[in-house]
C-alpha cells in the first residue's frame, strides 16, 4: 500500500477529533476517504442514539450509483447492521470487516443457512451501496457507524494490510464521532439552559408588566424594538454591536422596568397626572431595579441598561444626570425604544401618538433627549418599514 | 524498543480522548507512561492558558527525587518552556525533544553563547525533575504542555526510534488535552448559565416576595427547608428523590408564590383578616403562577409544585380538592415546608408559634391535612435539629 496516504489519513484522523459538529465530522471523514484513498465513492452509516436507526452520509458517487435520492435513514435490523452488531463468527471472517469478493466465495462454502442468508442479504445491501468494502466502528460494544468504501480509481483490490489498517482508522472514526455527540449533547443542553433563563424572564417580567395596567406588552415591544435598533447600529459599525450585546440587550429590554415592582399599584394604575410625590416614587424604578438585580454578577453589564435608561443625552434625565458618552450605549438604545413604545401607546387619559407622529417627536428631541446616533437608527428602520 | 507497550500505549492514548477533565486527563496520562514504558518517574507540565504558566503533575518518583512539595507551577519563561516555544535551531537537535544525554554532549561543540546558556539552564531544570527525556506536545502552534520521562527501571538507554514514538504519542497528548479543555470550557458554561438562571429567579421571586410585607424571606426559606426535606425522604427511599428531581424542587419552591403578583396589594398587605371576597381571590395565586409559567415547556414538572401546594392530602385544599396520591410529590413536600414557615412567622395581628409549637401542629394534622411520609420527614429534621 501506498505509504504516503497512509500517513497522511492517519493525521487527518487525528485531526478530526476536534471538529464537534456530528455532522460535519461525518462529512469531513467521507470526503477525506475519497480524496487520500483515491476511490471512486465512501460513505458512512452513523448511528442515531435516540431513533435506533443509522443515517447515510455519502460521497458524490459516480452515475450509476444505485442509492435513492431520498434514502437517508436504514433501520438498526438492516442486514448490514445486524451482522456487524451480531459480532458474527470469525472462523469465517479474516478481519472484522467486510470484503465484498471474499464473502462471495464463503457463500459457495458449507456454512449454516442463517448464516448465508444473512450473508446474501448483506451483500445485496452492500451492491445497493455499490461498497466493495465495509468497515464496523465500534466504540466500546456499541457499533458507532459502518463505513463503507466504493472501488479503487485504478480498479486494483485492497491488500490485506490495507484492510487492517481501515479498520485502525475505524477505531479512530468511532472515538471522533463519540467525541462529538458527547460535546453536541452538552451544547444543546447549554442552549436548553438559556432558553430556560430567557422564557423564565420574560414570564416574570411580563407578570410585573400586567401590574402596570395600561402598559400592556410594553416589556415585549421594548426589548424587539432595542433589538432591532442594535442591529442596525451594528450594519453601520460592526465594531459596536457583536453577539454578546446582543445577548446582554436582550436580557437588559426584558427587566429594564423590573423595578417598578417596587411602585404602589395606587401609583402605577393612577388615571391622570402623578404628583410630585407620586413622580418621585415612580422614577425610583430605575434604582429599583438595578438594586434586585445588583447581586447577579453575570449581569453586570445588563444592568447598566436597567440602571439608566430614564437618562436623557443632555443631562436632563435620572438618576444620576449623567450627559453623552456617560450612559452607557446599552441604556442609551432602551431609552429610545422605551420612549418610542410610550409615545405610541393609548393611556385613559390620552391617545397614542402614531408612528410618524412619534418618529418625527424622536427627530426633534435628537441630539438633546437623545443620542442622535440611535435615534437616526430609530428613524432608519421606521423609513424601511421595519417598525 | 519492545512493540508490545507500544501498542498498548496508542490504544490507551486514543483511548483519553474520552476523559474530558483536563486534570483526571494529565493524572492518567502520567500513570500511563510509568506503568506501560516500565520508567521510575513521569511529569507532564500543562499550559494554563488564563494564567500564562504551566502546572507541574508528576508521578511519585524515588526518594531521592528533588521537586519541592509546593512547587506545583512554573512560568511560561522557565528556560524548559522558552527552549521549546522558540523551537530551537534543528540542526543541533536530532529530535524535536530534549534528550538529556545527547544535549549535554552539544555543549561542548562550537555553539553560539545564548544556546549554550539556555541549554545550560535547561539541564539544570532537567536535573531538578530527575527527566531523561523531555517531549513537547503542540496543538498547532500552541505548546500545550511538556513531558518528560525519568530513567528506565532496566538502567538502559531510550533508543532513538523509542524517542521518536515518543513524539508521535505526545500529540496525540496535546490533542486529548486541547479537547478536554474544550469540554470543560463548555462544561463552566453550562455551569455559568444554570447559575444564572437560578440567581435571576432568586431576584425577581424575592422582589415579589417584597410585596407581601409580612413574608419578608418566606420564598428563600420555603425553598430550603423543602430541600432539606426531600434530602431527609432521599435517605429513606433513594428511588424517590434524585437529583433532577431536587433541582425541579429547588425551581418550583423558588417560584411557588410568584401568583402573587396577580393579589392586589390591598389584600396582600391587609392587617386583620379577609373577607371572603378578599380571601378568594388570594386563593387564586397558585392557579396564576402555574398560567404565567405554562408557557415554558422545561418547567412542566416545576409547575405542578406551584399549582398544588395548596392542597391537602384529605381533599380539602385548593385549587382542586386533590386527594391522597393525587398530589404531585412536588407540591406535598412545599405544602409541609409553606405551612411551617407561615405557622412560625410573626404577623401584625398575632405572634408565629415557636418551632416546638409548629412541629406539634404538623404532628396533628398530619395524614389529613398533610401526607404522613412527609410531615415525618420534617418531624425527623425538626428531631435533629436540622431546622
Amino acid at each position: 500500500m501506498a505509504i504516503d496516504y497512509k500517513k497522511e489519513l492517519e493525521t487527518a484522523a487525528k485531526n478530526m477529533i476536534l471538529v464537534h459538529e456530528p455532522h460535519v465530522l461525518i462529512k469531513m471523514i467521507v470526503r477525506m476517504l475519497v480524496q487520500k484513498v483515491k476511490i471512486t465513492h465512501a460513505g458512512i452509516l452513523l448511528h442515531d442514539q435516540q431513533r435506533d436507526t443509522y443515517i447515510l452520509t455519502v460521497s458524490r458517487g459516480p452515475s450509476g450509483i444505485k442509492i435513492p435520492a431520498g434514502f437517508a435513514r436504514i433501520d438498526s435490523d438492516n442486514p448490514l447492521i445486524r451482522f456487524f452488531k451480531e459480532h458474527l463468527d470469525r472462523k469465517f471472517f479474516e478481519f472484522s470487516a467486510i470484503i465484498y469478493e471474499e464473502t462471495g466465495k464463503l457463500l459457495k462454502k458449507k456454512i449454516d443457512e442463517d448464516t448465508k442468508q444473512l450473508l446474501k442479504q448483506v451483500l445485496y445491501q452492500m451492491e445497493i451501496f455499490q461498497a466493495v468494502v465495509c468497515i464496523p466502528n465500534y466504540y466500546r460494544d456499541e457499533l458507532m457507524g459502518v463505513v463503507f468504501l466504493g472501488e479503487k480509481k485504478d480498479g486494483k483490490r485492497f491488500s490485506a494490510k490495507e484492510i487492517d489498517f481501515f479498520i485502525a482508522v475505524g477505531s479512530d472514526v468511532a472515538m471522533a464521532i463519540r467525541n462529538a455527540q458527547l460535546f453536541s449533547e452538552l451544547q444543546s443542553e447549554l442552549d436548553k439552559k438559556y432558553r430556560l433563563f430567557i422564557h423564565t424572564t420574560v414570564a416574570l417580567a411580563a407578570a410585573i408588566d400586567a401590574k402596570d395596567h395600561y402598559t400592556h406588552g410594553h416589556t415585549a415591544r421594548v426589548t424587539n424594538l432595542s433589538l432591532e435598533i442594535a442591529k442596525k447600529l451594528g450594519q453601520k459599525d460592526k465594531k459596536l454591536i457583536d453577539e454578546k450585546f446582543l445577548e446582554r440587550l436582550h436580557i437588559s429590554g426584558l427587566l429594564h422596568d423590573i423595578g417598578k415592582i417596587g411602585v404602589p399599584e395606587s401609583i402605577l394604575n393612577k388615571e391622570g397626572p402623578l404628583t410630585d410625590e407620586e413622580r418621585k416614587k415612580m422614577r425610583e424604578h430605575p434604582l429599583v431595579g438595578a438594586a434586585i438585580l445588583q447581586p447577579i454578577k453575570e449581569l453586570e453589564d445588563s444592568i447598566l441598561g436597567v440602571k439608566y435608561h430614564h437618562e436623557n443625552y443632555d443631562g436632563s434625565g435620572y438618576p444620576e444626570g449623567l450627559k453623552g458618552e456617560q450612559i452607557p450605549l446599552i441604556a442609551s438604545i432602551i431609552s429610545v425604544a422605551d420612549t418610542f413604545d410610550a409615545m405610541t401607546t393609548d393611556r385613559p387619559y390620552r391617545r397614542g401618538l402614531s408612528k410618524q407622529e412619534a418618529v418625527e417627536e424622536i427627530k426633534r428631541v435628537s441630539g438633546r433627549q437623545f443620542d442622535s446616533l440611535i435615534a437616526d437608527a430609530l428613524i432608519e428602520l421606521y423609513a424601511e418599514r421595519k417598525i
